[in-house]
């Protein structure tokens, strides 16, 4: 019988060298260590042992706890670091030297990959941003007058994220509802998810810096998905004037692994037309496109409920990225910046229950008879994706999933 | 001629042994070590050197670069340093060797005293929230329906904290008067500073973990000023619906010293009387009260412009802390929490230029003449504060100041 390697059935897999996403793991042998992984089929090349059996020049960044080296380290080394894994998992020559520091993914456990240092969340799908709206002020108009101008987005709690897997304890607070007299206090009963995609930043910028357009990619290190769980009821009742707070800070789970942005080059897609005048540090008419075809699946329980489109968003991260830094703010290495709900134009694309459930009025039936409006203790939220890669391949991203424990006495 | 002491200078002034600020410094000898010090008068003890020299169990935690370790040891710990600091400081005994790890505050320069984890800030003096909401909404209610049911907060970017000192350079955004057909992009022309007052959290919280009224001094380590920076006309024009953003990101300064909360405990006050029922997690009814008797003075070009009482916040920082944790988030040593505008019911004792000039249509006359809408290139802020001490002393703070530097191009 041949020899059959993992490296073999990885090739035109999601997870083939083509993409090459990287992560931490920890092994039950040794959970004391975190170590950097790159995810190479079903399973996880060590790429800190790999590269000191291999006396790479990039062993210290690889044998970091997490990537925040690596990602600080700069474009150049990224691309770098990439061709040296790229050779590693393809050429024949490496295998004997490679196979040795595979592990197979159901026998690591994937931690938070960096720390994050400052979360921001845009509000970048006009379909969800218009849906909320219609929603929320069916009388009035669904999108505020920026919306079209600016790419909107807050700051959230960093201190909060947490890696995929991580129970969700629902969350108490405050909510008052149109007609309660005053407000009362309880476990969450508008729990929801919002489906998005991370974008992390690994070069940070000098005071003053700006990031045009066109230089995403010399300071995005990679992507990832996010679910912004969020407390619909605590939302409603605190956001007004000062935006969302507890409705959001208790929780905001990311897939564990990040897939580079240079993996990502076949599913760049040129941004929905644009109907109302841009100014010029926002207007990409002109520049290379940086919408991004990926195809997001949720799933509540197991049962697929959307497939929200990220083509269809508005505006990119390269205009986030630009707002974000126009007026002077400096980015730091581990700066997360999430694009806001996915959601296309069609009911089957919405990428959260209120939207899904129209503000809780038409709850969606699901396959086994239940009903689903908000969630319940127990629901497992489950989001991943897919874009196009080379030559008719997929690139893959890890799943973000949770699932909804209990409020806390 | 007998010796004078530094020590002696110090003892019944704000900088006295019933203070002992927290700060980091380096030397111009020694620009690359950051240093632990704590100011006495208008010296700064090498707190490391002198509790290597004195053999302190301690040594280790005020050996750090940074005042994170000591804020993480929690509030046994920071009790036993500070007793130690205050026999160091005042037994004659120690004189001689604490003399020679004093070094004058004029040769020192102040850093960042620690990595700030996650920054909030509320919104929690009425007279600023009404003041505000009369100014935006002159035919409305001056305060929101929420307002004095929770403690409004919103996350700010905690990369953007820097130390007092560093300059400001003007924010460049977006922005649209209600006349204009579309946004203009340009250098802010409504820049504003806002007073208030911040509590560095030391302890952090196990997951799930609420902050109940009377745990705020097992988990804040001190109290320092914070100047909020606003650019006025970006916010406006971005605010609705998700919150401040780049009208607040470009920077936030803060003092250099951070006072121990147990320096405080003669400056606690009853808040204002609360003309509305509370949820039971923040009734402070029958608690100790964490109102405090801070007393905040704002000078721009060194003319004191205005003298917001702490006193007058309705919510107290035990308060917000109860209400930021109440729905599960945690907190990490370094989160930074701010009051929001520190603004009195008198017209004198406004906490921001939009306040003390009635949204730019009231401009402030300075003694030399000039009048001053909002700030110029050029003008510095500064923000002091004492607080009653024992014995009739008083706690000092150290300012925060900033200048403003013209936009970059």
């Amino acid at each position: 019988m041949p020899h059959t390697s993992p490296l073999d059935a990885a090739a035109d897999g999601p997870f083939g060298p083509h993409n090459l996403p990287y992560g931490v793991f920890t092994t039950a042998g040794d959970p004391g260590r975190a170590r950097i992984g790159v995810r190479i089929g079903d399973h996880v090349l060590d790429a800190g042992a790999a590269a000191r059996a291999l006396a790479s020049a990039d062993a210290d960044l690889l044998c970091a706890p997490h990537l925040g080296p690596l990602m600080a380290a700069g474009r150049p080394v990224w691309r770098r670091v990439r061709r040296t894994l790229t050779a590693w998992l393809t050429d024949p020559a490496y295998r004997l030297d490679i196979e040795p520091h595979l592990h197979p993914l159901p026998e690591v456990t994937l931690r938070l990959p960096f720390e994050v240092a400052d979360y921001v969340d845009f509000y970048a799908s006009e379909h969800h941003a218009g849906n909320v709206g219609r929603i929320f002020r069916p009388d009035g108009a669904a999108l505020t007058p920026n919306w079209k101008h600016l790419p909107i987005g807050y700051h959230g709690r960093a201190g909060t994220v947490v890696v995929s897997g991580t129970e969700i304890v629902r969350p108490a607070g405050q909510r008052k509802g149109p007609d309660d007299p005053s407000p009362v206090f309880g476990p969450s009963v508008r729990l929801d998810f919002e489906a998005e995609v991370g974008f992390v930043v690994g070069t940070p910028t000098r005071p003053g810096e700006r990031v045009p357009l066109d230089a995403l990619p010399d300071h995005v290190f990679g992507v990832c998905l996010v679910n912004d769980w969020s407390a619909r009821d605590i939302q409603a009742w605190e956001y007004v004037p000062l935006g969302p707070f507890l409705g959001k800070s208790f929780a905001t789970s990311v897939s564990p692994w990040i897939v580079p942005l240079d993996a990502l080059e076949h599913a760049r897609v040129a941004p929905p037309p644009r109907d109302t005048p841009l100014l010029p540090y926002l207007d990409d008419a002109g520049h290379q496109p940086w919408g991004l075809d990926l195809r997001l699946d949720v799933a509540v329980n197991g049962e697929v409920i959307s497939r929200p489109p990220f083509a269809a968003m508005y505006w990119t991260a390269a205009q986030q990225l630009a707002h974000m830094t126009v007026n002077g703010a400096t980015l730091r290495t581990g700066d997360l910046f999430a694009s806001g709900t996915v959601s296309g134009p069609e009911p089957g694309q919405r990428g959260c229950l209120l939207e899904l459930t129209w503000g809780g009025r038409e709850p969606l039936k699901l396959p086994d008879g239940s009903a689903l409006e908000y969630l319940h203790d127990g629901d497992e939220v489950s989001i991943t994706a897919w874009a196009p890669g080379p030559g008719g391949t997929r690139v893959g991203f890890g799943e973000v999933s949770g699932r909804v424990a209990p409020a806390l006495p």
